[in-house]
């Protein structure tokens, strides 16, 4: 077995399509692979988005029903019509940006992310369909 | 006076327990103590809860009817009885996790917790009463 | 050209003064400062805001229709006349705290703040006008 290189940080990115409107993509898997690449055994690592009409968060992704929820009332909270003054007409997107927020911070630990039994990792789309980035910083303790 | 072993980062986890289904329990000691015991100087501290149905925040805790007032106000924003698909009665808890969110950041600076004067470190119970793990990872800059 | 000092650390906090009870104040240029000064090339950056009735968030500063449709709307979503219990009569800034967040994290990466296009960092004031402090923490991963 060979053993990874030992990084003190490791900067990635990675390109979603997403599909809908609003929609969340589950990219815990994603995540969880490069954490394994970067080799990092005990750090932090911070899932960011880039983009201002789009958020992420730490859910369920065990029943497609709970990300369904959590986008209805979403809805109800920044609906698609209300009374914005922004011309793009995508107001309630970045409201929900700013409900949700621009990154999660997952601790690494024993080379894993050590996220609860029942927690993923979602990117919220709230502007779609678009080709959208995520950015993963992972850094070192050691 | 014994000085502190240096380490490079701590991971630590610790339990509560909860009374009610919506409860802010005030967590800023423990968050303390698990500073002062790591022994790190500069660095950072993320306070981070791996359910799906609790949160973490930072707000007063000096008067309770703070915590009181935002309970109330999630309860408004994300109510029990709305029109859900998720089957197990918990959605609006789902929902205010991700309007909280699952993790904070505290600077560790000169060995303490750089709160504001009147910041607490609260877990967010919604969907409770039930035992729940607090994670806290703390990594050193030096 | 002198190269800077490489810090492992840098804590810096600035003031701002706000001029409206509710109100976007854009730093990105001082957090983009604050890490310019610190010298660090690959690291991360938490930008925090020590009080109970303020926040922080990352959002588009391009146009000023943007903040000002997100601060109508969380108006409604916590209004300043609602059935609260704490008597200072500003929940709605604790609770509006609570939803946008106390902290963003920004990675260093190349020496830069890694935003996105689109992306401004705001101080959000909910309990002004007010002087108010903001902790930048930038640790290096090299």
């Amino acid at each position: 077995m060979l053993l990874p290189e030992l990084r003190e940080y490791m900067n990635r990115s990675f390109q979603i399509k997403t599909s809908a409107r609003n929609q969340f993509v589950d990219i815990t898997g994603r995540v969880r692979d490069v954490i394994a690449e970067s080799g990092v055994v005990e750090g932090l690592c911070c899932v960011y988005v880039p983009h201002t009409t789009a958020a992420v968060t730490i859910n369920e992704n065990a029943d497609p029903t709970v990300p369904a929820d959590i986008l209805k009332r979403l809805e109800i909270l920044s609906p698609l019509a209300g009374d914005y003054r922004h011309s793009e007409g995508n107001s309630d997107a970045h409201i929900k940006a700013v409900l949700v927020g621009s990154s999660v911070n997952i601790s690494v630990t024993g080379g894993q992310a050590d996220l609860g039994t029942w927690q993923g990792v979602f990117f919220c789309e709230f502007d779609g369909p678009r080709k959208r980035t995520v950015s993963v910083k992972i850094i070192s303790c050691c």
